[in-house]
């Protein structure tokens, strides 16, 4: 059954993913060496802390990761650390002694990818971090080599676990944003200090991972315009629900005429979408090529085994080019590193959206007609409104306006020239829509 | 930007798929090669008739498409003119002669295919079949790669978008089957001979393949049990949405206790699944893998330049792995030939499923716990059930009822039982139910 020499990993890191890569290795390993025609055999664990997950038995554990890195019966250095200082410097050391990287860690190759890459590439050693994007969906493996034959027009991908189980109660059960936060870290979905998640810095990294191997473009996390969900109310949900839209965090990444835009915020979706359909803490991502139109990839995000499930596939990948000739494999960016462009990563003022904007107006005749001349006045087209009653008691009315699709800047400048006008009241509200149509 | 030599390919069959996959190859030459590392270049092609698409310039054309097999400059032969006869010779051929083959033939991989990989694994070359199922969609290479690591439980399917449209348009436009087959028809989307398609073969071929990838199990296309759409009358749509689901034409294969289920029918599923929301011609395979959990692939099933999409990607890698030992490539079918499984693929009768019966009852008490006593004894439990007034001037009123998980041959002797008693019109109408929970 399996012809080939056993291929030997070495695990660095036993936390939640390190510990589903070593059950699933143990537990599967019949199917999977019958699909590899090679036996995985872990070779050492490298875990610094004393950790409950570590196993017994034959498996050479030590508390020194790069113990692992000077390893030279490992072929395979497989980085389940986290975080980028240490993993940054074991990956590297890793590769500068001819090993090759599985990661997971969506940080450490937003960040330092380039940097990966490029001793990698000297090295003729593979680095491969499917799991870094959406767990366990295998989207890094279907854009860079599935859809090999098109020239990538946008994605568009629900890639945050947790923010879109927050979206999703607030809308189903009507709750604010802070109560389904603190139940979602007290059901783990959520972090004590929740910032990478609700402010879309994870999003973040990882739309920067997808757009670089959907365009072919270097990794430049820092271009990647970043609004998180902490300040959409329930009422915005309602209203999105009324227009017929759901509310998502979406991370999209576009190629338009000047460049590409990069950016993840909260975004109206036509409810009839697949991808406004994507509830709780599923993750899914939606790619529009030019021969394929759109596919949607769509599974769990995150999660012990789901993410070992990406990361055994990366060893298995891994496994079979051993001994290929370096130009054959697979692109750690889809596209070969001499072939990288240099196309502009644009500002989000220069962005074209359709906005939402939820406006707090006094019940007095004219108002509305003050809204819709300064639109009107910078080209902006009102697609729909929902003006409601004033609730008893109380002088303002809700606006609701529905933009035609507009320039991120002219949107900013109505907004400041609305908020101006005496007879509106606090901020206004603005969320942006994308139509996604395939 | 590309180092290595340029990998030529012969392209037999002009039609949809052969002319989109030369049309893209073409206006994408650049990506694609910054992608593969190096030029895909159209040797030849070969088209057995006077052919419009057929491309003028600098290719050389033949119309023998044997002759492109035989020619010493192409490294891999394109099989794209359908058909299992010639094809088979075609494929047999080329593979005799050393070459890779890619394919988009579902008949012939899934009747031909043991052959055809036994042919290729002695003389250790390539075939590659990507646009054999669900067209454009990569959920070949998510399954046998993304998905390496699981041990895959089930997977459900929309694999012929010929019959989710016409089941769509029942839905949404309350017509008639043999109204909508004519509008499908007029549109392109169904043959004027439509048999493949709505008496579900052609989605028995893909079911098939992909569960052949999925088990590790020969490919063994007689032993799918298939059922056609032709006999879902739109009251069974309606009746079905008041219970809360939708009816969709499904390949579903799954792993049970004593064998493989292989089965193409039409099924209720839960309205709130994602799968339950993909409409018109559409495909999406929902596949459940014990690390992964569940993951859904949703994208245009059919086409010209979809379909070309992945031909292009299956092309590309097997351009990467032309120099590769073929032990170290992906297995035909997912798992090494020598170590394929025997595991049974089991009788219909023997499948397990929820079942959706419609009968029709005369108005007259004791009707409905006759057939509530047939059920009982059987030990069938029932899980929701609809009695309808009956309509004015009918003495017939429709009952429907939704019952619990039970084995087919239990409801079949149940059927046959109700269809015995007097006060029961007709046949009772019978559709298979599947929750699909993740």
């Amino acid at each position: 059954m399996t012809d080939l020499n056993p291929v030997r990993v070495g695990i660095c890191g036993l936390g939640t993913v390190g510990s589903g890569t070593f059950n699933v290795l143990k537990r599967n390993a019949e199917v999977i060496a019958a699909r590899a025609g090679c036996q995985i055999v872990v070779e050492q664990i490298g875990a610094r802390r004393d950790n409950a997950n570590c196993p017994t038995g034959d498996v050479d554990i030590t508390r020194d990761v790069f113990a692992v890195a000077e390893n030279p019966n490992i072929q395979i250095l497989v980085e389940l650390i986290g975080g980028t200082t240490t993993a940054r410097e074991l990956v590297l050391r890793a590769i500068n002694n001819g090993k090759h990287v599985v990661t997971a860690n969506k940080a450490l190759i937003a960040q330092y990818g380039n940097e990966i890459f490029a001793a990698a590439e000297k090295r003729g050693v593979s680095v491969a971090f499917e799991a870094a994007v959406a767990g366990g969906i295998p989207v890094i493996k279907a854009i860079r080599e599935g859809l090999a034959a098109n020239r990538i027009e946008w994605l568009a991908g629900i890639i945050n676990g947790t923010s879109n189980f927050i979206l999703t109660e607030m809308r189903e059960k009507k709750r604010p944003f802070a109560d389904v936060l603190k139940e979602a870290q007290a059901l783990g979905y959520a972090e004590a200090d929740p910032t990478f998640d609700v402010e879309g810095i994870d999003a973040s990294h990882k739309l920067m991972i997808l757009a670089s191997i959907a365009f072919g473009i270097p990794l430049q996390f820092d271009k990647v315009y970043t609004e998180g969900i902490t300040r959409i109310a329930p009422i915005d949900v309602e209203y999105a629900e009324q227009l017929g839209y759901r509310i998502k965090s979406l991370g999209i990444a576009s190629r338009v005429e000047k460049g590409i835009e990069l950016r993840v915020h909260p975004t109206l979706i036509p409810e009839k979408r697949l991808i406004a359909n994507v509830n709780g803490v599923m993750n899914a991502v939606l790619v529009k090529g030019d021969a394929m139109g759109p596919t949607l990839y769509y599974g769990p995000g995150a999660g012990s085994e789901p993410t070992a499930s990406s990361v055994i596939a990366d060893i298995v990948d891994v496994a079979r080019t051993l001994n290929a000739d370096p130009k054959h494999r697979v692109p750690y960016l889809a596209f070969q590193q001499n072939s990288l462009s240099d196309v502009p990563v644009l500002s989000i003022d220069d962005v074209v959206s359709s906005y939402y904007l939820r406006i707090s107006a006094h019940d007095k005749p004219g108002v509305l007609s003050r809204v819709a001349q300064i639109l009107s006045d910078l080209g902006i087209s009102i697609e729909a409104l929902i003006q409601k009653e004033p609730a008893p008691n109380q002088d303002h009315v809700p606006v609701i306006i529905l933009t035609n699709r507009t320039q991120e800047r002219l949107i900013d400048s109505a907004i400041a020239q609305i908020e101006a006008l005496d007879s509106i009241d606090g901020a206004v509200v603005r969320i942006r829509v994308e139509s996604l149509a395939g």
